[in-house]
């Protein structure tokens, strides 16, 4: 532990080197003296345990997985790496707390662009309490958990040096219909910054960041194929983080982009089935970005027409993309989604 | 159409026709002069329309799905054909009423092994009435869907000629655990009958009902694959029905196991969206069923310790076989899940 080497009394060393993560996009927060997550410089990652079981369920899950020979090595790269708990003072002035001590998954970034996706049409489980099931069954229908089978849970999308990053409020975020979620998957991987809702996403690396064989959704199906085998865990209301620095694409490098799972309060035993409610919003999920990897034409045709047509602009779907192009002197901004509509439905 | 070259009154004709289905393992039934399908004797099925929108909507389905030139031909051979409505006495005595004249897709088989399994953890959808979404609720908590993401509706068994068939209440089977389902699926394909439910399965027929480039497991992993893609359909408590001729295999011939999906009742626009929740439950049905591919020694192991240990058996996991096997002596039934208990849960 890097904390030993330190001479004087270790918790006010560690005390003194934590704060607030900047990058930090769902879940509780650190700030204005309330209890959340902190960073250190070393890379690491310091979450509270909660008072309920909660915290506990996290540290179960942590030390099962992270000793569990069976995961591939492919796939727990795709998971924070655990470094035990480790007693801390808590950002709420509240006093000594167990923390869990993780990997800081953006610690690497300057300007990390971060999606926080809370997978699973369902986020309640049979374990949990009535009270508890009774709340997200509720939740569940109010967001977009069920009608997609995830809920994007917070967002940062950075723009460039000047504009800074876009950080729209959570619960604007919560209950997008399948369109919104569509132009918002696609605002991630554009090069112009998205403070305007009614912009057009050029999608400029979008074969960089989601495409390619290390990409995001190569990512996405190495995880598919393990859920689709392994029945160990059922990770309800877990979220996949998706990750990657912008100005390393602007700069022509190579794109680092990363899938990594995190929050595991609710995790329980697989029992032999696999976590069909997880691979199921996953699939919802890989569904919506290779759309935009499998019609880049549209994109790039869009963001041709971009300042034309920019004033008359709505969040669009992915085929109204393609119909727009036909219908921009006309101006018709009907939905053609995919499906032939179900005759007397 | 068929009727329409028979001389006399055509609804007297159709009805002499009619009968009662032999092989029908779930759903509501014709007899004792309920309301239910009928079958004839030229392969056709008849399945009277509910009289609230649920008969409507099952032919909205038929309609739009069968004039879809987007469904592949693979794709559709795993729905019965579609050949239009049309007015009959109803099996209630109440008069005549619309029927969906539909393939009856056990017509050509004189002692099907038939299992009907409702695909989803969630049987309701967002546009369901409040009532019918608790109601739905309720029961799929109750019953496996919400555990395994699928919950068996009724099978029948055919063991020989002199035992016929297995046919368990259907309430029995609708709330298995993980384990009685892997029995259940384990019989299904087995050679000797399933009289006694604490039977070991030998899985006789797994490889060439289950297995095989034309076997089941083939055409529902053909299925998962559209599913990962279409958007179109969101098949709400709809089954896949499982069926095969044992007397076919045990003559020697070739298997000719089939996957037809039915009960449309409550298909919804996809509208751009996979349909995550049929994809999961779909996705935990293959893992159950790979299962008993992937451990075909475990079952032969087990048919060869039949005699000696039948009166100890109770239903056991795929697990247990192989534990069963090394202790034998010591007689013990722990229950060996997959997985390495979560510490602390």
């Amino acid at each position: 532990m890097v904390f030993s080497t330190i001479h004087s009394s270790i918790q006010l060393s560690i005390h003194i080197m934590l704060k607030v993560p900047d990058h930090q996009v769902a879940g509780h927060q650190a700030r204005n003296g309330q209890l959340g997550p902190l960073i250190d410089d070393s890379g690491r990652f310091y979450k509270p345990l909660q008072d309920d079981d909660r915290g506990s369920k996290e540290v179960a899950f942590y030390s099962s997985f992270s000793s569990n020979t069976r995961v591939p090595d492919h796939i727990r790269r795709l998971f924070p790496v655990f470094h035990g708990t480790q007693l801390l003072e808590a950002s709420d002035g509240s006093g000594l707390r167990p923390h869990l001590v993780l990997e800081d998954v953006v610690s690497t970034r300057s300007h990390p662009s971060v999606m926080d996706i809370k997978i699973g049409s369902r986020t309640w489980y049979p374990e949990a309490s009535e009270d508890y099931i009774q709340r997200c069954f509720k939740k569940d229908r109010e967001t977009s958990s069920l009608s997609l089978g995830f809920r994007i849970s917070g967002l940062q999308i950075y723009g460039n040096e000047e504009s800074g990053f876009w950080k729209p409020e959570r619960k604007l975020v919560q209950n997008l219909s399948a369109a919104d979620v569509r132009v918002v998957l696609k605002k991630f991987v554009s090069s112009d910054l998205p403070v305007d809702p009614n912009s057009d996403p050029d999608c400029a690396f979008a074969a960089s960041v989601y495409g390619g064989s290390t990409g995001i959704l190569a990512q996405l199906l190495e995880l598919k194929a393990w859920f689709e085998d392994q029945t160990m865990y059922h990770l309800n209301s877990c979220s996949v983080l998706l990750v990657y620095e912008k100005e390393k694409l602007l700069k022509g490098e190579r794109s680092d982009a990363e899938v990594k799972l995190i929050d595991f309060a609710h995790v329980t035993e697989g029992k032999g089935i696999i976590d069909h409610n997880f691979l199921g919003g996953l699939c919802s999920l890989i569904k919506f970005i290779s759309e935009i990897l499998t019609s880049p034409d549209e994109c790039t045709t869009k963001a041709c027409l971009r300042d034309s047509e920019k004033d008359k602009e709505i969040l669009t779907s992915p085929d109204e993309c393609t119909t727009k192009v036909c219908l921009q002197d006309s101006d018709k901004n009907t939905n053609h989604s995919e499906n032939g509509t179900i005759e007397g439905m």
